[in-house]
């Protein structure tokens, strides 16, 4: 499969990079294409230097890069996305988008701060074209313990999504990064509260004094 | 202690009664005095018949058994405790109450239906005097695990409230309880994630075919 990371160049979407490059076509995006071909090149020679098997890792300008891959991951802040991804309408035709984003105030603490749709996920589906697939997931698993691809991930991942292929598609993507459990959430409609448990997980590690939190369901 | 726990005859408030009992004084309460002292005999004999420890479990009608203890747990559904709690004001004082409350409806799915004070234990804090302390907790321990004594709990507990000192002895109490963590959540003004997360872990485990779930932040 092929897989542009559109925001590839943070931990989040690095991790991802990492973990799927065995089997998967992996192009890192960012505006600036020089960042993007640099990302890709630290991936690669990290890769190469613990002696892993990679498919193949580039990088491109966000347009060319979603333009011909199967699969588009959003892991970029929610500040910006519209018009970002209001640009890029016309380089998307039927791909998979994967949402991240999690839109979120802080005051004294991280709280959630929906859009007028109820999700990020939804509002992106809204912006997108009609026969682009989103699905949301992976707000909360580490990022830093999934950037390094020495450590096994103990979490369960909330899938949400109103296309059930699409939804199949990235839990199969979900069970292939090592120990991660996929868990059908729903329709987007559902996405609120996976992304609402991305500052309420930070807030919990703040308070009780834990590193970085995921989540698991037992 | 002393502990009160209105909805007592539920599978949670009995858990609650009988993990607590071989440190703590427990009141079971019901609106029927019968059916509480119905209850509290079960307990009492499930103890027994195990050779555990027991403090004392007795039952009570509601008024009389919340006037007189340092704590009430409120097990009790949503519906129908605006009008129960403005009955039973007039025998609170400065009691410790422990919202277990979760305000929910069942269209095709469950879904979280907050009040316009933003979660049910906002709400119960508005009604009962202000000498009364809130606390939020146990939304997320699954019922029937917690009433089935031989079972280790290994859960996370989420407590909120907002005064320190109550919060700080409803994460005591739940450190007594085998493997729960207690984790601190904040103020009241955060409750409603926890009883948000009460309906979406119902639907999480319906739609994925799993058993009661409850959560832990690893």
């Amino acid at each position: 499969m092929k897989i542009a990371i559109l925001g590839g160049t943070g931990s989040i979407g690095k991790g991802l990079a990492l973990r799927w490059s065995g089997k998967h076509e992996i192009v890192v995006c960012s505006r600036d294409p020089d960042k993007a071909m640099k990302a890709a090149g630290e991936c690669y020679t990290l890769l190469s230097d613990k002696g892993r098997f990679c498919t193949g890792i580039s990088g491109s300008m966000n347009e060319m890069g979603i333009k011909y891959v199967d699969v588009v991951v959003l892991s970029v802040p929610y500040q910006g996305i519209v018009p970002l991804l209001k640009d890029l309408t016309p380089y998307f035709s039927n791909q998979i988008v994967i949402s991240l984003v999690v839109p979120m105030k802080k005051n004294r603490w991280y709280e959630y701060a929906p859009p007028k749709h109820g999700s990020a996920a939804f509002e992106i589906q809204e912006i997108l074209p009609k026969s682009v697939k989103v699905v949301s997931a992976y707000h909360n698993v580490p990022a830093r313990k999934l950037a390094n691809i020495e450590i096994a991930l103990d979490y369960d991942v909330v899938v949400c999504g109103d296309n059930d292929g699409a939804k199949r598609t990235v839990m199969e993507l979900t069970r292939e990064i090592n120990n991660l459990r996929p868990l059908d959430g729903g329709g987007l409609a559902s996405s609120y509260m996976i992304e609402a448990l991305t500052p309420f997980l930070i807030n919990l590690a703040i308070r009780n004094c834990l590193s970085e939190l995921g989540v698991k369901f037992v």
